[in-house]
């Protein structure tokens, strides 16, 4: 399954809308790139619209967002919505400020997203505080670990329910879920941290992938998310005892570019739950 | 005479003024130091004259403008005409939304360009919209291949001729032509389009060759094509086997970095028409 | 004592606050990192205070200054000094525009920093120019060499007296100093100014060492200038016969993330004046 997940991508060649942060904008150009999609960057409201409606997929990612780039996000994710087109949004720093987790809120309560992907802290700031009729328990664990990864699940297949959205938590162990399903994903690497934008990277590449397979918007993001873990082995293997984490980070790009179908799905390790 | 137009780039180490897309703008600053210029990035409209007349060129890229560098790519633009410093433009992405054709356009119609880099469709959407007066039939086919090569060169003459500009279409099969001659080159690798940038990082390094051989912006920035294609060569020659785009990206810097003017000389592949 | 200061980073990870340039953005992230520290960016009047409220110091770089991103820099810097946080100042292009030259002036007005770092230019610039009570002779020569040193350090010595800040001017020998002593450093290799950045990246870092030593602002910023010229020779003596300037960057960002507080203390080679 994952195999034909990975191949679309790699045959359809899916543009995908960035409305992203300008510190990890690169690395999210290229692993577009590398994973097989085509990306186009343009937050300016003049645009915004329009360049989404050229492309197959929108990524909203509010890393540093701003006062000119919020209604682009906005705009950009309405339109999105009406084409019919998968939007995956990122809130990177939700509850970092009142900014970022106001506009998060916002967000989700004017536009529809396929998938949000986050690390738990994040998307428990999102469940707690979108409105009072959608709340959801957020009275999870700060860090998804097999301890804790019971209630995580369930939290966020509850928050998943509610939302309608795909929710991707990642961290040492990942959970994708829909309010049915949860894949549990042990791929990935602690160093994977230890390099600027892993997640970013990942949220484009995930919108890559959702929007290549339309209508499995839930094994499309898992999908998404044990590629970029595996890739993190993969270039984790490949490090020299110089090697640090910017070698580090240009070695994961450059096993999603190399990474096939075949490889994907042998290396993948997850559990549904 | 590549060699003595590189030469100069790094005898002379021109500034040059950057108002560029924060997707690929460091590779853009690493390319012009690792060709032997200096960079400087500003675009707020509070500094981009003055910074452009401490400058010895201009390069004016698209690739993510805004309400705030809109106004700063006009005012710069302008000031580099008054004190006859080279101008050059990309495009980026000109027909794909409103605001990039018709700020290309016009930028054509208040700035005198040096040089115009793009490819065939970023090209051709400039070609066939500027002005009732200015048009060039731009019913030339949508890539350049040998097949389409002598209509290409035909119509980037007459465009070349018509805007007082060398043009600079780069695919394939690069073309850099003014109205009465035109290089076709045939370095470069076709991998080079699977990193974000290779395009913008060559019309940073054509600003400095363009800048560094005043009064030859057709050979000087056909120097830059070949040099670019060529070290897109090299660098893939250094692939292993674990490399992908990511790691491409850096052995082309690396690569234009170590290029002397006789590997240049030796290497260029290119006929004129 | 370097070794101390270098592993009180690792021990703590101090979280630095960044409002910087869009150029080196990324590569100062990464290196934040790597020393062991971590990194926020946010630079919109809508959150910086809160950001900065949030972290334990402060990174301001002027480097693509903007009219949103000016009154952020202003107050993030005011928060800052009343939580009594660390400020770090990189006048980049300080000298170049007046836009710079006069916001970089007005920032020392109105914001106590604990170190400026920059190049003996833009240092000269801030200390020629500061109200006419603050002013520091700055008829000093235009690059630190050995003949130069003695002007450079009383130069140093006298501005760091005025302002009560740390001065880290860097360049062919460095120069760490408040009003009463001067760290000369001799560490770095040439081909660090062949690689955008590396200069922002180093002012990153000595937030991340300032913030987490407090109270010694003078050794911790030491420090961190003898980290990155060392780290700047591990690099460069990893270079292959292919490696450029872009394989540097990444090697020299690994060399910072692989250092241990004994290598630097044995790698630092510097003379108290």
């Amino acid at each position: 399954m994952l195999k034909e997940l990975l191949n679309t991508v790699r045959n359809t060649t899916p543009l995908i809308h960035n409305i992203t942060n300008y510190v990890t904008v690169n690395d999210c150009a290229n692993i577009l790139l590398a994973c097989g999609a085509a990306p186009i960057m343009a937050d300016d409201m003049g645009e915004a619209e329009e360049i989404t409606s050229i492309c197959g997929g929108l990524n909203i990612n509010i890393g540093t967002l701003n006062r000119n780039t919020i209604p682009s996000m906005f705009a950009a994710g309405k339109r999105a919505n009406a084409l019919g087109h998968p939007v995956v949004l990122d809130p990177v720093g939700a509850g970092a400020s009142a900014l970022r987790t106001q506009t998060a809120h916002q967000l989700l309560d004017e536009v529809r997203f396929t998938v949000i992907r986050g690390n738990i802290s994040e998307i428990k700031t999102l469940a707690s505080g979108v409105g009072t009729t959608r709340g959801v328990d957020a009275d999870v664990a700060d860090a998804v670990t097999e301890e804790t990864l019971d209630g995580a699940v369930a939290f966020a297949k509850a928050f998943a329910q509610k939302i309608g959205s795909v929710i991707a938590i990642t961290g040492a162990i990942d959970i994708v879920a829909n309010g049915a399903r949860a894949f549990c994903i042990r791929n990935g690497h602690p160093m994977m941290s230890g390099i600027t934008g892993t997640g970013c990277q990942l949220s484009a590449m995930t919108a890559a992938y959702v929007t290549a397979n339309p209508g499995q918007p839930l094994p499309a993001a898992a999908a998404a998310v044990c590629a970029m873990g595996l890739c993190g082995e993969t270039a984790f293997a490949r490090l020299s005892d110089l090697d640090g984490n910017s070698s580090y980070r240009n070695y994961i790009i450059d096993a999603v570019f190399r990474l096939t179908g075949d490889e994907l799905e042998q290396g993948a390790r997850y559990e549904l739950r």
